[in-house]
């Protein structure tokens, strides 16, 4: 059985100008190989509806799971929520519950819910909120499409709500080799160790630092005993590497 | 005039499963932004075949440039070179100038240019090369595609090579103001600015630190005069903001 599948789809100009390094994608890429997830494809795109809807509407098409980040706040440049409306091709208005969140955070702290805040209430119609508790306002789900916030606490907050929810698979384990040889020298080898290890992932990540280079191998499934077998192999190959 | 649009491709599966945090994309966002083109979209996709034809055929279908980063070394998990043939249609086999520089390296280095070296070798047909400073193995650049390492200070010279054989454009240019209050108070304001400015991007980035919020508004465009003008108003909004 092989695991559910999900995408990410990052929205933000900010992103793709340099401004800002993403760091929601190597969050979320982790989170769901814990949970068994097998996170397939991430996009970033611009803050444009068009690039939205057409991102938004191949991936879950193609996944399992569809995760998104990113302008959902309430300025004139968060256009993720109506985007996404206008993918699923439903209506999105101000919703009750989502108000009430939002008036009862507003109250506590002493501002006011203006109109660019109640922008933020407005929902898809059919979506389920997305609890907030950092800044309140809430992200939602629609069908296989979970609309988050792309300020990273708020983010990780929200796919701790989320993931739960989710149908996970065996987690992927992974070991890794360290071999302080060029990748070239021990390519033919490595090909022979994944083929006799078909059900197995053995990747080859090479690095430079500092003058000295070598070759991180990890050795990737779901079978705990077939990765110790196969990671002793790899060993046996390369006396001198470390774990 | 609008300026010049790129796409990146970024293939791993190490990016993916979180094993890796890439930074290729950041790099390339920035440098491309100094250079005047626009990044508008990336893709990360895993070792797979299929799913990198799909994509460099949409994107380099969708932009001006493509730039791919990973997957072109010695090792079965590097399908990169064969995948670009492959969405071409193209043949790709062992080029004399690629075969040569390699020969030359080894021969200084002591090693040996084995089978799995020689892969580095292969090009697809009608390609031309990317010089690779630091561990030889070249890039190559197919009609608008240009395919790099992945490994960051190889992939960082490799767009050092390529970015000025690129038409450039206006560079984009930008100002931040950081203002201490919370998005939802400043939104209406903002709104009425980005309207007022349409040939400008006016950004709201809203960050929280230490338990403090407020947002970074970055007014970007080509037109240094028009920035200064939006940043002068904005500044004037909210006396309070520091640049």
């Amino acid at each position: 059985m092989t695991n559910p599948t999900a995408a990410m789809l990052v929205i933000g100009d900010e992103i793709l100008s340099g401004r800002t390094r993403d760091s929601n994608m190597h969050f979320l890429a982790g989170a769901l190989t814990k949970h068994g997830i097998a996170l397939k494809e991430v996009r970033v795109v611009s803050d444009d509806r068009d690039m939205i809807i057409d991102a938004v509407n191949a991936l879950r098409a193609s996944y399992d799971t569809v995760v998104t980040s990113g302008g959902i706040g309430p300025t004139h440049d968060d256009i993720t929520a109506e985007s996404i409306a206008a993918a699923f091709d439903v209506p999105i208005t101000i919703r009750d519950d989502a108000r009430a969140i939002l008036a009862a955070h507003y109250a506590a702290t002493g501002a006011e819910l203006n109109d660019a805040r109640l922008r933020m209430a407005r929902i898809p119609d059919g979506a389920t909120l997305i609890d907030n508790p950092i800044s309140k306002a809430p992200g939602f789900t629609l069908e296989n499409v979970h609309v988050m916030a792309g300020v990273p606490n708020i983010f990780q907050a929200m796919v701790a709500s989320v993931l739960p929810t989710l149908t996970g698979g065996a987690p992927l384990l992974s070991q890794t080799l360290r071999i302080d040889r060029g990748e070239g020298e021990i390519a033919e080898q490595l090909s022979a160790l994944a083929d006799e290890f078909p059900d197995l992932s053995v990747g080859s990540y090479p690095f430079q630092r500092d003058g000295a280079y070598g070759v991180n191998i990890v050795i990737r499934g779901s079978d705990a005993a077939m990765i110790d077998h196969a990671m002793s192999k790899l060993a046996a190959l390369f006396p001198e590497a470390t774990k």
